[in-house]
C-alpha cells in the first residue's frame, strides 16, 4: 500500500496495465484506474468538434452516474475517433465488460482512447485481455507506473506529479490529503479543454470532494496549466483530464480551499511542463511571459501565435535569436498592440526596445542562452496588466521525421 | 520594346535592376519598376499590426499623389521592419534619391523591402547604387525577368504571369490590353491583405483606367489568389501587392469590365499559385477544395486549419493518407461541422464517408496518389452552399533546415 510506498499514491485507488495488442511496438497500450468505492469525479474534454466517441461515452456516463467513477479504462494505439457507429459501440462494449469484471454499474466506467485517428477500435481485444488486467492491479509504487508507461504513444518518458497538503480538523488533528496525477502526450498538442481536451491526464487524491465542488476546482486549475500549452497547434479529438477523489483520506474539502486549489494546480502544472517537455522532436521548451496585454485573454492570444509560428520555432530550433519573427507573430496575433511600445527579453537579456532591436542585443550572447534546452522569452506590451505564462516548443527535424512516419 | 517581345510586356513600364549589396548571396537585390508617366495605382498590404516602415510610407504617397505612381523601388534582402525611426527615416531618403533620379516627386516612388526583420535598412547602399540603376532600365523582357529576379529571397524560381485581352474600341477596331504580374514568396507565406500583404507582388497593365476603379478590381481578385494561399500560416509585415496601370495601351477600361476583372484574377491567381509551388522546402503543393460550407469565409476557416496543421502537413510529407489528421483539423477550426456529414476526396479517391473511413478507402492508392508532387484534397461539409479552393504545402525537413539556418 501506499503508506510504504514512495510515491505519495492518494488512497483509496488500484492501477493495473497491461498488452492488449493496440501498439505495433508490442508495449503495454491498456489500463485502469479502479477506485476502492465509486469516487467523486469532474472531466473536461476537448473543444474539438470532432469528438472521439469514448469522449461522447464518458460524458453520458457522468451525467447518469451523477459524477461518479469506479472505473477508468485507458487504451493506447487508437484513438477510437471517426469511427461512426462502430467506434461508438467499441467504447460500449469496452465499459460494459469493464463492468462485469470490476464489480460496477456501466456508467461508472470511464473509458479512454488515444493513438491514430480513423480506425476502428478493436474492442475485442480489451476485453480478451480484461480478466489478465483485473488480475494486475495494485496500490504500489510500481502499479501506478505501469499505468503512466501504457497510455504513452509517442511519448518518451511517463509524466506523473505529487502533492500533499496537512488539513487540520476540528478536532485539532492534522490529516494529510495526496493528490497524484499521471498524464500521456507529445503530439497533437494544443489542448483547449471547455467544461462537459491527445492529451489524457488523470489526477487521483484521497480527499473527499463532492462532484460539483470538484468541478469547481478543475476548470481553474486547467486554464493555467493543460490549456497554457503547445506542441505543435492541433488540438487533438481526444483530449480528456479526470479527477477523481476518493475520500480515502477522511478529508473533506469544501469548495474554495486554497490550499487544496493551489495543490491541484501544482500538480495539473507539473504535468503540463512535462507534456511539453516531452513534445515530439523538442529540443527547447520555452516558457513565454507576456506582459501588459490589455486582458488576460489577449496575453494568451500572443502566447499562442508565437507558440504556433513555424518561423519562431524553427529559428529556436537552430538556436537563432530571430526576433524579427516575434514581432511578425505578435503582429498577427489579433492582440490589441502598439508596434513602437513592444519589448522583447530573452532571460534576462534585453533584444528589443520599443518595437527596435536593443542597443545592447548582442547575437553572440542571444544565441548561447537559446541553446540551452528551456529557456525564457518576455514580452512587454504596454497595453494594460493582463498576462500569461505559457510553454511551448521548437520545431525540429525530428518532429518532421516522427510525423511523417507515423501511423499507415 | 515589348512589341517585339516575347513576353506579354504591357507598354508604358520599364523595369531594371541592380546589386546593392544586401543579399549575402551578392546577387542584384535593388530593382526599379518605372512607368513612362503616373500610372494609376491601386494596392493592398498585410493585415500585420507590425507593419515595415516602406508599406506606411506607400500609403502616405498614395494618399499623397492621388494614387499615381511613377516608380516601385523594390530591394530584397532586408525587409526594413521593426527598426523604428531609422527604418521610416531609411525608406523616405531612399524616395528621396529615387524621385531626384528619375524625374519625379517623392511621392510617386512606391518603396517595398523583403528580407529579415529588425535590422536597420542601410539606405546609403541603395541611394549609392541608384545611378547604375537608372542606367539599367528598359521595356525588353530581360529587364522584366531582371526584375523578377533581383526581388527574390529564399525563392528558387522567378515568377512572373501573363495575360492580354482584346477589347473593341467604339469605331469597331480590335484593341490589345496586356496585364503582366511579378511576384516574390516562399516562406512567411499567408497572406491577409487589406484594403489601405512576405509576398510582393506587383502587377502592371497598359490599360487606361482611373485609380479609384482600379482598387475596385483589385480586392475582390486577391481575395481569390493571394488571400488564398498558406505555405506556414505565418503572416508577414511586409506582404504588398501592386497594380500599376499606364494607358500606354490606349484602351480605356472602366468599372465591372468582366473580361478585364477575369484576366486579372487570371494573372494575380497564376502568382499566388507560384509562390505556393516554391514555398519553402515544399515538395507537394495541395490544392484544397472546400465544399458544402454554411458559408465562403466557413470554407476558408476550415481551409486554413488545415493549412496550418503541422500533423496534417508532416503527413503529406510523408506520403501518408492519414485523413485522421483532416478530420482533427476540420474539428477546431472554428467552423460549424456535423462530424458525421464529412466527407473527403484524395482527388477522385473517396477516402471519407460520413465521419469515417469509406469502404473503399484503400491505403496503397492513396498513398500513391498523394506522392504526386501537386495533388487535391476536397472536402464536404454538408452544411451550406459556401466553398473556397486555397493552395497549400507540407511540411518538410527542408523547411526546418531553411529556417532554422537562415538570418543570423
Amino acid at each position: 500500500m501506499s503508506e510504504t510506498s514512495e510515491l505519495l499514491i492518494p488512497r483509496g485507488f488500484r492501477f493495473g496495465a497491461c498488452k492488449a495488442g493496440l501498439k505495433a511496438s508490442g508495449r503495454t497500450d491498456f489500463a485502469v484506474i479502479v477506485a476502492d468505492r465509486p469516487a467523486s469525479a469532474a472531466a473536461l474534454f476537448t473543444a474539438n468538434r470532432v469528438v472521439a466517441a469514448p469522449l461522447i461515452v464518458d460524458k453520458e456516463h457522468l451525467s447518469a452516474s451523477g459524477g461518479k467513477v469506479r472505473v477508468a479504462a485507458i487504451n493506447a494505439g487508437n484513438a477510437n475517433c471517426a469511427a461512426g457507429q462502430a467506434g461508438m459501440d467499441a467504447a460500449r462494449a469496452t465499459c460494459a465488460a469493464a463492468a462485469e469484471i470490476f464489480g460496477c454499474l456501466p456508467e461508472e466506467v470511464f473509458p479512454s482512447s488515444t493513438g491514430i485517428i480513423g480506425k476502428p477500435l478493436p474492442a475485442e481485444k480489451l476485453i480478451a485481455v480484461m480478466p489478465e488486467l483485473a488480475a494486475s492491479i495494485g496500490a504500489e509504487d510500481d502499479h501506478f507506473l505501469q499505468l503512466a508507461r501504457a497510455i504513452m504513444t509517442t511519448d518518451l518518458v511517463e509524466k506523473t506529479a505529487f502533492a500533499r497538503l496537512e488539513v487540520a480538523g476540528p478536532d485539532g488533528t492534522i490529516r494529510e490529503v495526496r493528490i497524484a496525477g499521471v498524464c500521456k502526450g507529445s503530439g497533437m498538442i494544443h489542448p483547449q479543454l471547455i467544461p462537459h481536451a491527445t492529451m489524457l491526464a488523470y489526477v487521483m487524491t484521497d480527499a473527499a470532494i463532492e462532484p460539483k465542488v470538484l468541478d469547481g476546482y478543475l476548470l481553474p486549475s486547467a486554464e493555467v496549466s493543460f490549456n497554457r500549452i503547445s506542441v505543435d497547434g492541433d488540438t487533438s479529438t481526444n483530449d480528456t483530464v479526470l479527477v477523481l477523489a476518493s475520500g480515502a483520506s477522511g478529508v473533506s474539502i469544501a469548495a474554495n480551499d486554497a490550499g487544496f486549489a493551489t495543490a491541484l494546480t501544482q500538480v495539473m502544472t507539473s504535468l503540463a511542463r512535462q507534456i511539453v517537455a516531452d513534445g515530439e522532436g523538442v529540443t527547447h521548451v520555452v516558457e513565454l511571459h507576456i506582459v501588459g496585454a490589455l486582458n488576460d485573454a489577449e496575453a494568451v492570444k500572443v502566447a499562442k501565435a508565437i507558440s504556433h509560428s513555424p518561423l519562431v520555432k524553427t529559428a529556436w530550433a537552430g538556436c537563432d535569436p530571430n526576433w524579427g519573427r516575434l514581432m511578425a507573430a505578435i503582429g498577427y496575433s489579433g492582440a490589441q498592440i502598439d508596434p513602437d511600445q513592444i519589448d522583447i527579453w530573452f532571460g534576462e537579456l534585453r533584444i528589443c526596445r520599443d518595437g527596435g532591436r536593443a542597443e545592447e542585443f548582442d547575437e553572440k550572447t542571444a544565441n548561447a542562452y537559446i541553446a540551452q534546452p528551456a529557456f525564457t522569452v518576455r514580452i512587454e506590451l504596454h497595453q494594460g496588466s493582463g498576462s500569461c505564462v505559457f510553454w511551448t516548443t521548437d520545431l525540429t527535424h525530428e518532429y518532421v521525421h516522427i510525423n511523417a512516419d507515423y501511423s499507415t
